[in-house]
């Protein structure tokens, strides 16, 4: 064993510690508390297991938990950006790819492209996992809002429309999620909780 | 696909949501704030990926990760207990396994007996998956105290014994971190934040 290499890998996990100060937008069921990253991710994995029978196509469940577990590092330099953020835009910022190679970057060389280039494929959202991976990370945060009584959306005047077309990625992954995830957006609508027009 | 089952599942989805509420004794790195479980289960999963070259045996890195996402689910109900702790056993508690039966319970039959399997595995602590995993879940908390100046064992009167005792478990998993980790309880004493007798 290369002892660099080992103090290469126990720098980044140091690193890494930094996700769980990065606070989204939503919160926790039942809780004022916003989430944060860590525990979003966390989340995200667990659920990857315990949904992957439902995705579209045949996927390779171990790339899809690696690509949610990493999938928000990049906020550590880049910040959260809110889904609903009508200025800014989520994907594939400079800002985000400078931050994955600098953190990434800590690993030795094999495993600091491995994970960039998960990464990546996540961010790009055309493979099986990746658009499975973009199905948890839509379903999670409407799960939140939905069992909160319109949490974010009550809080940022987010409207039934731009609720239904960030969700729809959701199909890209899995048609049975996101038949459950437009029930639950129209049971939020005739509830009051989530606003049209 | 089975209406049942997908509601099933995210019941779990939504009961899992409180370990994001169950505190560590452990504080983040540089920080007086202390983890939860979601979070470190997170952080293990990571380290799992990053580090698996490091096993003494061949692993399944897939169990491996499910086993430190879940593994801490069970403290939902039972309650987090301190690894120093000298009044309570940490492991297969009735407790314990009465709250895996609940909360693996409200998933679709097949898939909670698989959980719960994974967990009494992890548990039972034999199996090259199982030793890799509890070596991770040793050495985060150890990568926590040594870098934040003795954290808990400054704070609950830990001394090198007890610390040396509970991290030997390392080398069941990975011989090159049990290396790695004395040395990091070595250097702890020599700085004055562990001490001896």
């Amino acid at each position: 064993m290369e002892e660099n290499k080992l103090f290469k890998q126990i720098a980044f996990i140091k690193e890494i510690d930094k996700l769980k100060y990065i606070k989204r937008k939503t919160k926790l069921f039942n809780s004022d508390r916003n989430e944060n990253d860590a525990e979003h991710s966390w989340h995200l994995a667990v659920m990857a297991i315990v949904l992957a029978e439902h995705s579209n196509e045949s996927i390779d469940i171990l790339k899809v938990i690696k690509m949610v577990l990493i999938h928000d590092i990049v906020e550590i330099d880049a910040g959260d950006t809110f889904i609903y953020d009508t200025q800014k835009s989520h994907t594939n910022t400079d800002k985000e790819r400078i931050a994955a190679n600098r953190i990434f970057g800590l690993l030795p060389k094999e495993q600091a492209n491995e994970l960039i280039a998960i990464w990546e494929e996540f961010e790009a959202g055309e493979t099986n996992e990746a658009k499975f991976a973009k199905a948890m990370d839509r379903l999670e945060p409407l799960l939140q809002n939905a069992y909160n009584n319109g949490g974010t959306w009550e809080e940022f005047d987010v409207k039934y429309n731009a609720v239904y077309n960030k969700q729809k990625v959701i199909q890209n992954g899995s048609d049975s999620l996101w038949n459950f995830a437009e029930n639950l957006i129209d049971e939020s609508v005739e509830k009051g909780i989530l606003k049209k027009g």
